[in-house]
């Protein structure tokens, strides 16, 4: 039984009659708050993730100080691939993580060491002091990148504009990339469930780089084993919603059979359009273009209960950004968002 | 009277029977080239656009080297924010072009000159030039950037992975920034009808930025003035194709209205998906992942077989990449793409 099942984000995710709609924002633990930056100023980001003290401070921070409804263990999706053998180099704000190491050749996929969760365990570790810290005030969120996203980075080494070094390895050599995806999704099934093992009430799958491929290729590579790992987690922890955040596509076709209780909608999609397009079975997260958030509170205020009003009241529903809050966000606009998004609206009632 | 009236490219556009399908790629007079290169090399980049000769010579390279069905004028789009008064640098391959003194106040954009196209002479002269060193052998093709993806550059200053300072712009002045995209277009309809005049058999419309907004906001800001420029330059060269080209958008309600004859398809958008929901009056153009251009002939041409296989044969198409060909692409696999397109097929007939 979910620790959190009678928590406004859970009631809402299960489609039950709330006051109000729940709210978060992805990496609302981050850069934006000074009080982040004072903790990750005497440390450096990988130690941050792997100092469960540490790693519960920030992500208790937005709980208090911008008022969300749910806290996401604050940690990165590459910590899998590093798990698995890979030098992994962060360097928060100077281009992005990367691996010096990429995987380049199909010999290297046999060579990521398997069954490596329990070199995840300060990711647990995390997850249990958060929940601690919280004693029980909201609900706290679980995540991983998806098997293509990971994948993405792997093999190009890091941030790119096209990843075309990706893009080509899937290309020529298909089998590979599959072989790699599956040994990906393995893991990902096992570490999701350590998550939840460790308190977590809610996991989402960050497919961020689902629109580098055509459609037809992100159906083949990414939905195919983003699903793997959505169906895997879920029949094992029935109770605990799993969100799946696929960042650039074009349609929803196949969603429905995916295995996830609800989906991240990007800022890009017009919400009205999701709200159609996915069967009603399913929740809805998201998605308030983060470019707002660094313009005036009133205008925040307005588009947020616009994109509220966008969703029918029956609807269950997350309310969030459309991708990650931006570094140079003012905090006082965080807040106008998350004060906007908890004034009541009719919703399941 | 159209003088390519009875040219493959234009007789495909109307839906005429034809023994094969047309095919040319976008960037194609460019830097994969070795040919391109050497004028390259000794010149400019800004100084190749403007002189005439050079810019004949490039543009009819791909003809002669690869095969193209069509000439596209060597230009760039942001020659015409420049002749409207702002300072363009740029470097290829360095980052991009930008505009040292970027619009960042409503007031700067009433200062930017109008009626500026007698500037753009050099575009019309190397129109003209390329056609006489065709002699008739091909099409050659006109294009301009539309009018958000113009102001992106102009208020952002230059290439960037989320153009923040463009869409703050946008959320919290839209009226200036239609002010902007309104000037825009009345220039960019009297530059495209210069280009015509010039000798321009087919004209394209460049929205490499659609994707840049949420749907509605770029139906409101991108869509409706394209569609000025689209409208504005139809109705006085009804004889000339008129291909639009928003890269990045999520859904095309409101394209069969915006007065362009068909649309250019992205890579990641799956081609049978387009055939379906733009209606079939229009011409589809694209759409090969630029990407898999970088593998190898075989899986080009299987590749390239299958893109073609997806048009019904009735549909006015035109074979292309759906965005620029990539620097680093090999010739022959370039000549592979075309060589594969140019097949015959059943289409038309």
């Amino acid at each position: 039984m979910n620790d959190q099942h009678d928590s406004l984000l859970l009631r809402a995710l299960r489609g039950e009659p709330t006051e109000r709609r729940p709210v978060w924002m992805m990496r609302q633990a981050g850069r934006y708050l000074p009080e982040y930056r004072a903790v990750r100023a005497a440390t450096t980001f990988l130690d941050l993730c792997k100092t469960p003290d540490l790693a519960a401070e920030v992500t208790v921070q937005p709980v208090d100080l911008v008022g969300v409804d749910a806290a996401i263990i604050f940690s990165d999706i590459l910590v899998v691939p590093e798990a698995m053998g890979m030098h992994l180099i962060v360097e928060e704000g100077k281009g992005g993580p990367r691996f010096p190491e990429p995987i380049r050749a199909t010999g290297a996929v046999g060579r990521l060491e398997q069954g490596i969760t329990h070199r995840l365990q300060y990711v647990f570790d995390a997850i249990a002091e958060t929940k601690r810290r919280l004693a029980g005030r909201v609900p706290v969120i679980g995540f991983a990148g998806a098997p293509l996203t990971l994948a993405a980075y792997m093999i190009e080494g890091g941030g790119s504009k096209t990843f075309d070094i990706f893009k080509n390895f899937l290309y020529a050599e298909p089998r590979a990339a599959h072989e790699l995806m599956d040994m990906l999704a393995r893991e990902l099934i096992d570490y999701l469930l350590g998550q939840v093992a460790a308190g977590a009430n809610m996991l989402q799958l960050f497919d961020t780089w689902a629109g580098l491929l055509p459609e037809r290729e992100y159906r083949e590579f990414g939905l195919r084993h983003a699903s793997m790992v959505l169906k895997g987690v879920r029949s094992a922890a029935p109770d605990v919603p799993f969100i799946y955040f696929p960042k650039g596509v074009r349609s929803y076709d196949g969603f429905p059979a995916t295995g996830a209780s609800g989906f991240g909608i990007d800022w890009q999609t017009d919400l009205e359009r999701a709200v159609r397009e996915i069967p009603e079975a399913f929740s809805l997260q998201g998605n308030l273009d983060p470019v707002l958030l660094t313009t005036t509170p009133e205008l925040i205020r307005k588009e947020t209960r616009e994109m509220l009003a966008k969703v029918p009241p029956g609807r269950p529903y997350v309310a969030n950004l459309g991708h990650g809050i931006l570094p140079h966000t003012p905090v006082e606009n965080a807040r106008a968002f998350i004060e906007a998004a908890k004034e009541p609206v009719e919703c399941n009632v």
